[in-house]
């Protein structure tokens, strides 16, 4: 207790001479004059390819995230477990710190599609003030940013307050299949007083936010069937069952045009929001109209409604659909399959699991034999409409109560108009830290929402750079 | 008068010598010993490649079938309108005819997917006694069996009956758009009695057949926008409009799982079938069930109709569909836009500007903007929901009468258990030919039903070819 006291009374100092700094704008001034080193650090990190299937371009970067922690003077290791990326695991020891605040971010990135990008997704590219390139915001920009921030404080002579880990995840944009296992392996490594999640945008105003939850995800992959081979559409259009046609038809029974998911009881398991999650999602700044005039949008779903209560909210996504081809490739024929890519956004109360089940039922009330793996000759013979479906292994949503203390504490800290989320529309395997760890998890993002993450020509807003290093050195000198 | 007496004397000499050749199987005799030769004519025919648009390779087309006509003594020209693929022109005249028959096919095919093939679609090879390459049935088949059949029967001594005139068309796969500039150009050239079409293929019970009209066809492109971005669907799933999704609920709004278009008003023009039509529709052997199961089907449309009943009625395929990705590429984001291509085949009494101005009315009707160029992001602003269609050009449908007795004869000829169409499925831009030439006209299609027309491995029959080189024979020499 007494030493808790000295400790209270010596934090007290370092947050008023901390306080003293920001405002005097020191680590702002470390920023303009680090730049260029920032970039060059980030574009290291972000030339080596972090596809999660990618091992050997994995391994390369978790070694160069190991060395910049080291440079930090951060104790690292490689968690590893059989057949997945290694996590990479670092360790600052602050003297005197009685908290520990765990660092998550995740190396790896979303698959590419490298003939829809400008530039080359792993040759970064400078433009316009924002850097180019795969993982530049999801998340490999908010590593560099929390990195950037520890120079920053030990260059201004101003002491962090926690002692802090890194929690770097390689296979995040795979769906976390060895989460779980790695955490349970390393849990006393792991222990620590706050998570602070780096992954995720900030608001779509450009004022910073803090998230409490996330949405969870499940996904599947839906294969219809038509004929064993391709036919002419004149001599059997209008007998033979059209695969694209049915798949159009399977999955507007499933979500009308207004994004109303018509799944029987897909909504059962939602649980309600509190008053105080429906405050703070009344208080967030309303950006629609912005948003439609930048995205080019006449109208956004359910007529207009604000997207901080549409992301409050499960949605089914499709991702892509393949059928025949289109355009000069196109002829006249009937395919014999058709492909929609879909996932499903879960808000608190649901499970992959449910939404599985559920999604089967509806696609065997329409008639569908369904499937698996690739349908036999027989079972495509015996059945009139046949589909397969290939689920990814997903995870549920998570919520962390707004009213922690640690988590106010936090908040104080970062300072400034900060919007508070319940829930942030993307998804986090999050669930997995509160159910292994038992320890709270706030999010704070840094990176721009324009960022065009998982898609192409993904990049990162110079400024978020930035204010992100500020943002993360006022989180590990400034909580009471 | 007295000529035509003598020479009907002389014709009917001629068809008891030609039964007599038939019923012995000179022809027959003359395929078995010919078959390399005419495979060797096929495969040089075939390794040109043959889209419409590839203006090169069609010429080489053009200048081989010139060269393979002359070799029969036919004297050929190409008839040519302005940015269009010529079309082959031969004529054989007959000592004594009285009649001139026009046999018609096209020599372009459909573009290919060559990644889809098993071998290159221009490289013919000969597998498990079927042809593979683009346009072996579609229609070089049927060209190639028309020149043995006039070879096999000067080697047997039977003399050609009629007058004959080839017409061979080198853009029908890309919608004959100058196909009616041709005629009129050559009306007087291209003077017959009765057209022969070439095009299509047999009976699914591999049972000759002949028809006397076809579906009409016209097609369209339809393109829905997103957000001018592909966004994150965690942090935009039901707020962005989803193209993809909205493509697959504007679909199943026109064209429900049992191929019923659900298009406002869509039949209101469709010509009611005669007694006489629905008779030999009645009379057209049952193969759905064969079918079916050959094509790995549990089920096809409508109630498991049949489908000599189904192609007299007009359809809606869809040919594909592209939107986002899926498989391994796809990522979790809202895509931009979506696209499907879709045909729409006709009977008679629909017109293409009749089904283009009811499917923009119940588009129109779903809330689109709808637009025929790339829409300018004003018009994705100021608009819920836009879409952009192209249009093919088209062609409405067109049926000859059962009763011509030219056409009565032909059959005859070509004796044996012969199926009768009032429409096949296909389409043929034969209301041209009905419009411009006012020649009556059948279909004596030769190749098979499963030959994967329009699709990747496209094939022959090898069977097919050496019957329709009887059946041509028969047609060129036993009309009465």
């Amino acid at each position: 207790m007494a030493d808790g006291r000295i400790a209270d009374s010596m934090n007290v100092l370092a947050a008023s001479v901390l306080a003293a700094a920001l405002s005097t704008g020191a680590i702002d001034s470390w920023v303009k004059a680090n730049r260029q080193a920032v970039l060059d650090e980030l574009t290291a990190l972000l030339s080596i390819p972090n596809v999660a299937s990618d091992t050997a371009n994995i391994e390369r970067n978790a070694e160069l995230l190991q060395k910049m922690l080291q440079l930090r003077g951060a104790k690292t290791s490689l968690l590893r477990v059989e057949g997945a990326p290694p996590a990479v695991f670092g360790e600052i020891t602050t003297p005197g710190a009685t908290r520990t605040l765990v660092f998550y971010a995740h190396y790896d990135g979303q698959p590419v599609v490298a003939s829809d990008w400008a530039t080359d997704p792993w040759k970064p590219v400078i433009r316009d003030d924002h850097i180019y390139a795969r993982s530049a915001s999801d998340d490999k920009g908010p590593i560099v940013a929390m990195l950037a921030a520890i120079d920053a404080l030990r260059a201004s002579r101003i002491p962090l307050k926690s002692n802090l880990k890194f929690f770097l995840e390689g296979e995040e944009e795979a769906g976390s299949p060895h989460l779980r296992q790695i955490l349970e392996k390393h849990a006393a490594l792991l222990d620590g007083d706050l998570w602070i999640f780096g992954d995720g945008p900030v608001h779509q105003s450009r004022r910073m936010q803090v998230y409490y939850g996330v949405r969870g995800v499940t996904g599947m992959e839906l294969t219809i069937y038509g004929p064993s081979r391709a036919l002419h559409s004149g001599h059997y259009g209008n007998w033979a069952p059209n695969p694209a046609a049915l798949l159009a038809n399977a999955l507007a029974s499933m979500r009308d045009s207004d994004g109303r998911i018509l799944i029987a009881g897909f909504d059962d398991d939602v649980r309600p929001l509190t008053e105080r999650e429906k405050g703070a999602i009344a208080a967030v700044p309303a950006v629609d109209e912005d948003l439609r005039r930048e995205l080019a949008l006449g109208g956004s779903e359910a007529g207009n409604a604000p997207i901080a209560e549409r992301i409050n909210r499960p949605a089914m996504n499709i991702r892509g659909i393949r059928a025949g081809a289109v355009g000069s490739q196109a002829s006249n024929a009937i395919p014999t399959s058709a492909t929609a890519s879909v996932d499903f956004r879960l808000v608190p109360g649901q499970t992959p699991a449910r939404v599985r089940e559920k999604v089967e039922r509806h696609l065997r009330s329409l008639g569908y034999h369904l499937t698996s793996s690739e349908p036999t000759v027989e079972e495509r013979r015996s059945h009139p409409r046949v589909a397969r479906l290939q689920w990814d292994e997903g995870y549920p949503a998570a919520r962390t109560s707004m009213d922690l203390p640690i988590a106010r504490s936090a908040v104080a800290a970062i300072g400034g108009d900060i919007i508070e989320l319940p829930t942030l529309g993307g998804s986090l395997p999050i669930y997995i830290f509160e159910e292994v760890l038992h320890a709270p998890l706030i999010g704070v993002p840094i990176v721009n929402h324009d960022n065009s993450q998982h898609a192409a020509n993904e990049n990162l807003r110079l400024q978020n750079l930035w204010d992100g290093i500020r943002v993360y050195a006022a989180l590990l000198a400034g909580m009471e």
